[in-house]
């Protein structure tokens, strides 16, 4: 949350700045306008054979879930090269090309992921300072009920059933959540 | 640019944080650490019959150029609501289902572009404030020499050799920039 202007320290408050229809945290001294905007999530889906490459998490949130391997795209970036850098780092994974295979607009946490499929080039591969464990899985044996993340679930989901069908259409998937009492 | 703490208003300072492999800006105070991102940018190719709807620019940069309807995503909106709300804002335009056409990552600005493909619902569009002129071009009549970005060209021509086709497979693409000298 911005309190204080990156440009000068003083002071934000919430305003129109001109000509905008959106309130915008404006600074009281300097007048600069802190846009604040979604963060992609950038992601791949590593395949070896009929198994799919899982990282169990070592850091929170959700330490000790399982997940895919994934993370914010860095500045200077491409998409694929931010996917393949996660995959490396979570997984010290060696994948080959990246295919585009989803999105997923996490609106109400102001994310949006993307996801790549990929085939690991071999399997020699191991966790890094952010993994307890990277294993594959057949289809019968994925931990659903430890799975990190709505997002990979349902990313997971689809692929499969894409798999079972043999095509894997690029979609958009809208993740929503459902507010815990 | 980063100068100051968003949450202290104390000076930050480009430093390692911990367990990370790359400089961030980093509160001299507080150790609040700025994580900056790139933005997503969204638009819209909005169709009728075989023309194709730009908006010639009322604010800079490129002031009077001619571009397609695209935006910065807001907090809270999926890719597609922005691309639509851009649309709106930009073209005064109504357009239908919206298909996911391509990404294009702008690396040297840190930005990621995610186009969609729709039909325009009629005719009746008009330009908004950031707007001096809509309309409606035939393939023949672009202005290609008054495009505005070089990621909305790319777009376009891929856009046309895909319509020639009949096929139009999502793709992603890398957009470079030759340094003036």
């Amino acid at each position: 949350m911005i309190k204080f202007c990156n440009k000068c320290g003083s002071k934000v408050t919430s305003a129109y700045p001109p000509d905008e229809d959106r309130e915008r945290l404006v600074c009281q001294s300097c007048g600069f306008v802190h846009y604040e905007n979604p963060k992609m999530v950038v992601g791949c889906i590593p395949v070896w054979k009929d198994e799919i490459l899982l990282v169990r998490r070592a850091i929170e949130p959700r330490l000790g879930k399982w997940t895919l391997p994934a993370g914010y795209l860095e500045n200077g970036e491409t998409v694929a090269d931010g996917a393949r850098r996660e995959t490396t780092e979570e997984a010290g994974a060696e994948t080959g090309e990246l295919i585009p295979y989803g999105l997923y607009n996490l609106t109400s946490v102001n994310q949006v992921y993307m996801m790549f499929r990929t085939d690991l080039l071999h399997t020699d591969f191991r966790g890094g300072t952010e993994s307890l464990e990277v294993k594959l899985f057949k289809e019968s044996d994925i931990p659903w009920d430890e799975m990190a993340f709505k997002v990979i679930r349902v990313c997971l989901e689809r692929f499969l059933a894409d798999r079972s069908r043999g095509e894997y259409p690029f979609h958009t998937d809208d993740i929503t959540f459902v507010k815990r009492s």
